[in-house]
């Protein structure tokens, strides 16, 4: 065995027909970005950052993660430590991260956007300190550069339906900057009965215009922003469910749990479960009369460390998977909506990865000739995207489903320096093919191939999501 | 790394142990295929196929789910396309289909059946049309000469309580054809009370010659069919299940269940689970004293699209993998079953890849000396056939348990042309122990490795089921 | 490929690095074996064999399913045989048992403790049984001496609250022993209100000197057994829960279900997880408070072979993987010990591999700086000690954590003759890190990696614990 440098031109790449695969297909697709968490605000005032650790430390939870399992003090992950140090600190970490994908994404995007070759770790991290935050003060070194850097073409965020979307229409009119920003819909707050909804609904109610007293009012309201949201070049929705439930109930009971939770009366699991499956049923068949897609995050348990999120609130580190989504109840929600003939294109993503194929035999059942793939197996979400996990995933989907027809990767980032994760992306499933052709799984039609790899990496998703080319 | 040819006579052998083994143990090894969804009147009549289309894509589920998953119109796939579109329209699909099986198993066929040794996909499938159909036009080309073909020593059917079995009889009596072909009892219809018994138990009431007012009626009647099945060569049963139950009851309840639902009402969730379990408990130990095998096939949940199973019926690919199975009630139903001492050999098979180490750790608990392997983990089923699939069993079944005791591979197939995926197995099982010797894992000591081979792919399955060579 | 010998120096290790590894940092370590269920008696009294059957197969109930699963009557597993003739039968079942981790085990065995660098199987048994039982007669084969043999540096026994230690009292006095022998808690048995508690609760009073009529005395007694064994060295508790669970109630409740199950009813299933999680919650505080180390193994369903639980007993062969574990309990459970600020360092090990995953991501919740991996994913557990299932574990906790602050291996044996096990992950453990060296995943920086070896073979149990060395 020959050994292979660690992150060169080939990382991953570990056969002839990978690199082929890579160097002459995926890697000169531009990006679409069609889940992440960037803000459009920042997004538009093309903002700045003083060093490294305000651009990649700053709102990261998985670093964060990372330093706290080392037995890192807060004090350096989330505290008032100044930012060099919060720097050495993870740096150190770094170092030793072996086996963790923060060992590759750090050093894949030290070498994409700060030129750094070398290693991270205690020794050099003086050193990278100094290159990395010469670069952020040169030109381009900006949240739009660092776009314009990775070749995006397309990127949707995550929207709430009660946002003005003002930063949206700013950047849909500014030509100067040729990427196409959408927003993407994303009405937890709606649904989520079981949290403080009471202030949110008054806040919709006045967005929309709609007084909201009962269920049908607040789909009523829901429609009306569903519209404001399409007007402004929206074609993707997303939820954050615990699990994809399938909850039947006549609408009298919906309305009577919706109106004792308006008079403050929060509902049970099971007046939980029939609200959302109410809400997602409704919402479901709305996607479906737009030609929207509908994005389904679920498995996971949030928020699990009672002091630090109220310290520090959600998204900050303190979240796992929640294994127990019954497939049935997922496949039955799809049966429902596919049932009154109002099943829009979907994506379901599970951070439980012993859902794979649970998932990728769900999607088979109710395939058409809507789309390829109108319902698809998102890519490995959040604590999966690591080697291992896009393998698994690709190769589930493989096994059991069409995956020349998948629409890949997304970041789900909160940050602008995540690009390379799609590149990480493509090497691995470049080096899937390549396992695959090399070892006489498949056969060696580089044509063939080199195609599939376009289309997973760009042309799918274009397709699929309908996104048209920003007008400049 | 050298390139491998795809699909040439050393496919999947990876190493120079794996060639050995598949050439010189298990490609001379007949094939028994214990469990199938053959017609035996289909093989009776020894049926000619008009064309490709008929024989290969006209029942096969997996293949409609991939072409409607690559978006082709149901037109094409089970409408009223003409064959020959059909056929485009699948080979255009399965020349993309990186990853999936259907693209091994279909090449296969193409080698083994037809003497196609290229690709098939877009461009290659006039030319594969014109080839396939002349061979179907020629001698051997037949239901029963396609199984010749295949060295097939032993066929078990899956046959309905109230079946004839009159194309049984036929075929033990035809003795030119040198194939053992024996019915296998499936009595999954006088089991679901959820579903539209009550023209079953009729029906079953006359064949039996037992009026079925009761449970324990029922079991008469169940009995006397058992018997019946038992004199036609029958060693084997087969149960579809959600997931295997314990949930006991004192008989009264089990009979007021099932006279309710005589009476026209349906069990709830809990009645059904307390009917099935008992039913189960009962056949249970009638296997064990007639001395059959029970196949326990569980982990799926049928007809999850609405319109489609309203047009098509059932088993037309729109099955999908139940996650809920608990471990501890398929424990503790085998469990039930020892403690009355009445405890068959048993096959368990799940659809969920998730249950291999728990049902690997169950058999474990119930081997005794009436068999080697008395309780089996079945091979990897459905979905599950692929290469991954297949190789996880394998290894979970080595890591956990008697490897070597393992009863093997199975077609559960409606074709009769599916034969070759006993050789994928048999390539894989090759590969895996390849790997171990050549890694050092195991000892290069061919002669027990062939030994071992050889009772995988056919002997243990041979002892297990107490088959016996057709007389002619 | 050039084949690899079976089981010789560089077994498992398949790369160069990780030859390097292995012999140059983690062969050297000592052995630190923080969980095994042997008998502190057997240690102090430096017990003899008088043949191989004894040693080897006498309490090994990992290789009593071998044998059934490839059956052997129960004769020769547990029953009136003859030693050699038992000795023979695990031999010819262990040639062929291609796959099982035994496989491996026995061998490394043989070759540790014996010198024997053959195969052992039906042809060689005789042979075998020859030089095992010299080897068994001549000096330094006693408890002591295979522990010694073994490097091992500390030993933590299993032991219930009731138990006097006054074995452990006589190692710790003597000093011709340089072993360190600790104590570890372990009280199911005070928890367990569903099996036979009553004498156990009257034993507990006996021995505390509390008087128990309520669960708050119950926690007194609890309380003072704790100090008894902290006064004893022990650091680490231990528990074996069919799941981790979150099932909070007011005291009241609590007291009432106790009460109730003194006066002699058993509990419901509710009551059962009612009284289990305040029991697991007053003792995880109290671990806390001593710094103490707490052990939760669960995944496991046992004793699911009615008779010959009743004829042999537990711990015999017959337990199962219990798939039915929720995170999201689990979670809730060291959420609410987080929550009143009483989390101690905590060590997750399930029997199911799915929920591998699941934890790698919960023990990063509740990551502080009180240690270098406070929460830790526990080695692979029982069933899963085998080559895939550390493997997993591994990556598993890489991709999703710290690895480098792992406290590696256990052997969790009841034989003196398991020490290879900690071998075996030693050198699953450099393979891996090798493949990821050759394979670009990892920098070829051999200090770093040697270092990280170095401190999951040894160093990170050793300060995680706090162990100390023996002074003698």
């Amino acid at each position: 065995m020959i050994m292979k440098a660690f992150l060169d031109k080939d990382f991953l790449l570990n056969t002839e027909a990978a690199k082929v695969l890579f160097h002459e297909a995926a890697e000169k697709c531009p990006i679409i970005d069609y889940h992440c968490h960037l803000s459009p605000r920042e997004i538009y005032e093309d903002i700045r950052y003083d060093n490294i650790t305000q651009v990649w430390l700053g709102g990261d939870h998985y670093k964060w993660r990372l330093m706290r399992s080392a037995g890192v003090p807060e004090k350096y992950v989330t505290g008032d430590a100044p930012d060099y140090e919060k720097f050495l600190k993870y740096a150190e970490v770094l170092g030793k991260a072996i086996g963790n994908p923060l060992h590759h994404w750090s050093h894949l995007e030290l070498r994409r956007f700060f030129g750094y070759d070398g290693i991270l770790n205690k020794d050099t991290a003086p050193e990278v300190w100094k290159i990395a935050n010469e670069k952020l003060q040169s030109e381009g070194y900006t949240s739009r550069g660092l776009i314009m850097m990775s070749n995006v073409d397309t990127i949707c965020t995550t929207d709430d339906p009660i946002d003005s979307l003002e930063w949206h229409e700013k950047l849909a009119a500014d030509k100067t900057f040729p990427v196409t920003v959408l927003p993407a819909w994303r009405p937890d707050k709606a649904m989520n009965l079981e949290k403080e909804t009471l202030d949110y609904i008054a806040k919709l109610s006045e967005v929309s215009g709609v007084e909201i007293k009962t269920f049908a009012d607040l789909k009523k309201a829901i429609a009306k922003r569903l519209d404001f949201f399409a007007a402004h070049g929206c074609t993707l929705s997303d939820h954050g469910l615990n699990y994809v439930m399938y909850a039947p109930a006549p609408d009298a009971e919906v309305e009577r749990i919706f109106a004792a939770r308006l008079a403050g009366k929060l509902p049970t699991a099971q007046e939980e479960a029939i609200f959302k499956y109410a809400f997602m049923l409704f919402v479901g068949a709305e996607y479906h009369d737009r030609g929207w897609v509908m994005q389904l995050h679920y498995g996971c348990r949030r928020d699990n460390n009672g002091p630090m999120f109220r310290k520090l609130g959600p998204d900050t580190g303190f979240d796992c998977v929640d294994n127990t989504a019954p497939s049935t109840e997922t496949a039955a929600f799809l049966g429902a909506l596919q049932d009154i003939n109002k099943l829009p294109k979907t994506i379901l993503y599970s951070l439980n990865t012993n859902d794979n194929a649970a998932i990728d035999t769900i999607i088979g059942c109710f395939q058409t000739d809507e789309a390829i793939g109108k319902i698809q197996h998102g890519s490995a979400w959040w604590f999966n995207d690591h080697f291992d996990g896009m393998t698994e995933q690709i190769k589930s989907l493989g096994s059991l489903g069409y995956l020349a027809g998948f629409v890949g990767m997304l970041t789900d980032s909160r940050s602008f320096l995540s690009y390379p994760r799609h590149e990480y992306f493509r090497r691995i499933l470049c080096r899937v093919f390549g396992e695959w052709v090399e070892g006489g799984f498949y056969p060696e039609d580089m044509d063939t191939l080199k195609q599939i790899v376009a289309d997973i990496s760009y042309n799918n998703a274009k397709n699929y999501f309908n996104f048209q080319k920003k007008e400049i």
